[in-house]
């Protein structure tokens, strides 16, 4: 069990260098995010995660939530630690200064989001759900909602939760059976909900839920399903919670990981009915949700990032200590084992993966704060539809895919201590074992690429971003020999994700299945190569400041060096995954129910 | 949690048709496997697989092995279960008849080995280590010794353990300290072990320790550690344990996995010394031992193999059962989620690869028995060094590293009920993960590979298995065009493979630190290869019993038509494995330790 330190100057090179922070702050709505204050903010953010949040990390996993007559009870210390993060004002940080919030950018948001993920993303989970029912309330409650809740969620003092999933209703969200019968101003909500993260917890006096049910006579499917407000204590007048309403917490479930985080199966209206709040109309409340989860999403794949950056940190720290066998090929004294270039690959496998997602993540966050903010209409949409929308069921897939990929190799470089739960390299690996499941499996993340961002736009989206934006970044990538490189992998990376583009496009329009069939490769494609273009500008950018004698040296050569090793060791699967996208995806058409 | 049946249409034509099981009957010494007995068997262990250890597999883990006061409480119906396969004459089918043994060839064996390890791998653990410490004996005890021990170990009614590791002395096993110091007829053994596998436990009445330990003045290094016999109890006379020796169980692990299978430090000689035999000579014992570990280590791949199987089929059994969402692109019925592109994909996944890797286990296997029983020398020798003692690292190595991830994916076919531990889906990915770490870590054996099987060789035994074998095979594959698709898919990994060894030569004899920086890449390239041409030759051999009616056709049908996936979607990752293995290895050697 290691501390947790965040990368600040990787952090900051990320957020400045390769998402444009500082342009970010130049948006209207966004001025407050001076250099100074972001400073400020970041290493303040990391006395909270590295003193607070991350020594609780080990001890939560071991002691976990439990429930006991629909009561929660959180491992020791996380009530205080959060109560710490809401006095700090963290959790206010992105929103509306209307209702109490920072207007701060979201791309700031995503490293802050990174740094609590990192050190301890059971307690973090809380956060990142009332994060989400914050943006779906600011953007379609109506003015006497937002008045009665957003100050307390925003605050933090109030928590939000998220109830989608029904037993027979998982990734088809449009089969849920939850009722909602309306009853003078509100509705009565009759059902079970499943994996409700938060669900019940004894960090604050209300948990307002976020409840998708369905109305009498709604149609059947997805268009048939309505969002409510369901507070676990109805607000009063002077806005302090009142009337215990009908819902409970059944239990928690035994999970893999993330053993601080509780899971709750809810009950509604087991008593006649719980009181609903109806969220803008009936019937619209998937396209609702959909707010929520777009968020969430983007805050699940920086949690595969954190999680990978703990354990990368883990495994660096134990490389460092552990001293066994010379180094190969001499007979000489035994040396730590990060001396040995097995060990060095997959240190260096870790790193690179990490910060290429991580560059990728707050690029996307990036795009999201210049869709809402960028002065013109057809920017906005511009960076909306070829940006932020494109990227996150990127950045949500291929970062959580990543954090269990890494998570395990920070066990494997650990030998047998890493199978020995007190040194707690393991529970990365379990921790980081739902990002690739919740907000959508990355199975439905592949999908939404696919179709709802590549096809539906008949492959342009892509077509924009690889032509106009990836291509010109790296024809202009000319700083040295080891960038051109660089960039020449990523441009053979390209050619790649191209070609799988166009088969996409020619299949889409053929047969969904077969995309469909390709979906899962073509998004690590994606995910890849975006990830090797970062590098690339990171390396390009690092050249650049190398040559103007800014920054330090050992740092920027560090930022290329990582590029080189992305560019000769992970880039080059783009061609294995572009044939399993292509042609191994016709293959699979051919399957027999009887083959398997 | 869901049961399990061997698949024995797959196995036996793993079997007959792959690793030649019915050649290898030919031998001398292995007449008595005629196929009768054979079948006989195979129906006989699934019996026991099925019935008596699976349904222990969950329960097992849920409850986990204890230790009070130096005794190993294994959970409920292990004790019974170990018996059932002890007086089923399980435990003696590979060995020597000279001693209880019934000299069935070490292929057959490997096929139990995978059942029993897909039924119940804590368990199957047990009887692994008895294997290796039989083999050990065999191979290097006295007359007197084998005597003593064999013939109970054997049938199983006693049980044999491996002490190599101490807490400063993992993979550098010569960095050991435990003392054996003269003392008449015996030793005292002096000193602690950590990692011991059924170090203590409570299924038998004796358990026999194999445990390397220094002698007084000897060499430095692995050249000065001996190897000696520490049995729990003293045989008596007549044979029977008599007198407690001077160790004990000081505790056991708290581990990610496998949790039945007890992992025990044990303490020797805290009352002045254990008694221990010497086995062969002092400071040989490194050599003895790795007898037991080649053996281990194969049989550690077979749980790869076995572990991403009955993951398989608990995917396969809820993929099949799960109604979810209506077919892509259709508004119908919601289907069983098998008809979903994207979760076919998975399980084809895992089934394709765990096919693979059962194929070039069992041949590795098969190697193992024409190594020991060619009637011809020279003949041995090959099948020794270009057979059995190339593959061992790389089943070992692939198959484990296969078994983690094919067991991850098997959660992924589940969603959320993956997660959750009551499905038993985790627990597949948490007892997978050992794998790639005890018996040599993976990293381990790709040295192992690339030091004593490539380079020691200069390249040739690489080249005579792809040049000799492999290219020979390949060229006859003409029985069809989808044949012909899957060898020319292999072709183009083998190509692969033979570019990167000849750099492996060249870098090898230049800088080792650069060879072993391109070992694990090196040796994943080698497993997707070899394992593709098992595949091929499976396609192949279908064919040709399909076009003389032999046979089920809609088996032999998803026989090519899995090749023909693993063609398109696995064996196209070997191009960016060779350049990672290449390139990525000259890159890896340009990182600078301030880079981490």
């Amino acid at each position: 069990m290691t501390s947790y330190t965040a990368p600040l100057a990787d952090i900051r090179f990320a957020l400045n260098e390769l998402a444009g922070l500082p342009e970010i702050a130049q948006l209207p709505g966004y001025e407050e995010a001076t250099p100074d204050l972001v400073d400020a903010i970041l290493e303040e953010a990391n006395k909270l995660a590295s003193e607070v949040l991350a020594p609780l990390n080990h001890s939560g996993d071991r002691e976990g939530a439990v429930c006991e007559n629909g009561a929660v009870r959180t491992p020791r210390g996380f009530r205080d630690a959060y109560g710490q993060f809401v006095e700090g004002g963290w959790n206010a940080l992105p929103f509306d200064p209307d209702y109490g919030g920072q207007g701060l950018p979201w791309t700031l948001g995503s490293a802050l989001a990174e740094m609590w993920n990192s050190a301890n993303m059971s307690l973090a989970l809380c956060p990142l759900l009332t994060q989400g029912a914050v943006e779906l309330l600011q953007a379609h409650g109506s003015e006497e909602q937002k008045d009665a809740y957003l100050p307390k969620m925003i605050s933090g003092e109030w928590t939000g939760t998220m109830n989608l999933t029904e037993p027979q209703a998982g990734t088809d969200v449009g089969a849920a059976k939850t009722r909602a019968t309306p009853n003078g101003d509100h509705y009565l909500i009759t059902g079970q909900k499943i994996y409700i993260t938060y669900g019940e917890h004894d960090f604050t006096d209300n948990i307002i839920h976020m409840v998708l049910a369905r109305t009498p006579d709604a149609p059947a499917g997805t268009k048939g399903i309505s969002l409510f407000i369901v507070p676990k204590f109805l607000p009063k007048e002077d806005g302090t919670p009142g009337q215990r309403n009908d819902l409970r917490c059944v239990s928690i479930e035994h999970k893999l990981g993330i053993h601080a985080s509780p899971t709750c199966v809810m009950a509604y209206g087991d008593s006649g009915g719980a009181v609903g709040y109806l969220i803008g109309e009936e019937n619209r409340g998937m396209e609702y949700m959909f707010t929520m989860m777009n968020n969430a999403r983007l805050t699940v794949g920086i949690q595969g990032v954190a999680i990978a950056e703990r354990a990368y940190q883990q495994a660096l720290a134990y490389a460092r200590d552990r001293v066994q066998s010379p180094e190969v090929g001499t007979r000489g004294e035994a040396v730590p084992i990060i001396r040995h270039p097995d060990v060095r690959r997959m240190l260096m496998t870790m790193k690179s993966q990490t910060e290429a997602a991580r560059a990728l993540a707050y690029v996307a966050a990036g795009e999201m704060d210049r869709a809402r903010r960028a002065p013109d209409e057809a920017e906005r949409r511009r960076h909306q539809i070829d940006g932020i929308d494109l990227l996150t069921p990127i950045v949500k897939a291929w970062s959580t895919d990543l954090g269990v990929e890494l998570a395990s190799l920070g066990i494997q470089v650990h030998g047998g201590m890493g199978f020995v739960e007190e040194t707690g390299a393991a529970q990365h690996l379990r921790d980081a074992r739902i990002g690739t499941i919740y907000e959508g499996t990355n199975g439905v993340q592949a999908l939404d690429l696919v179709g709802r961002k590549i096809l539906r736009f008949k492959g342009e989206t892509a077509q924009r971003l690889l032509i106009a934006s990836m291509e010109a970044d790296l024809e202009g990538m000319t700083a040295s020999n080891r960038v051109k490189m660089i960039a020449s992998a990523v441009g053979a990376g390209a050619e790649s994700l191209k070609q799988a583009t166009g088969w996409l496009v020619e299949a889409g329009a053929k047969d969904m299945s077969l995309a469909a069939g390709a979906s899962s490769p073509y998004l690590r494609l994606f995910g890849t190569v975006a990830g090797g273009w970062q590098l690339a500008r990171a390396a390009q950018r690092a050249e650049d400041l190398l040559a103007s004698g800014e920054g330090d040296p050992a740092f920027l050569e560090g930022k290329i060096r990582t590029a080189l090793f992305y560019a000769d060791n992970i880039l080059p699967q783009a061609v294995g995954l572009m044939t399993a996208a292509t042609r191994g995806a016709e293959t699979l058409g051919q399957i027999e129910d009887t083959d398997f």
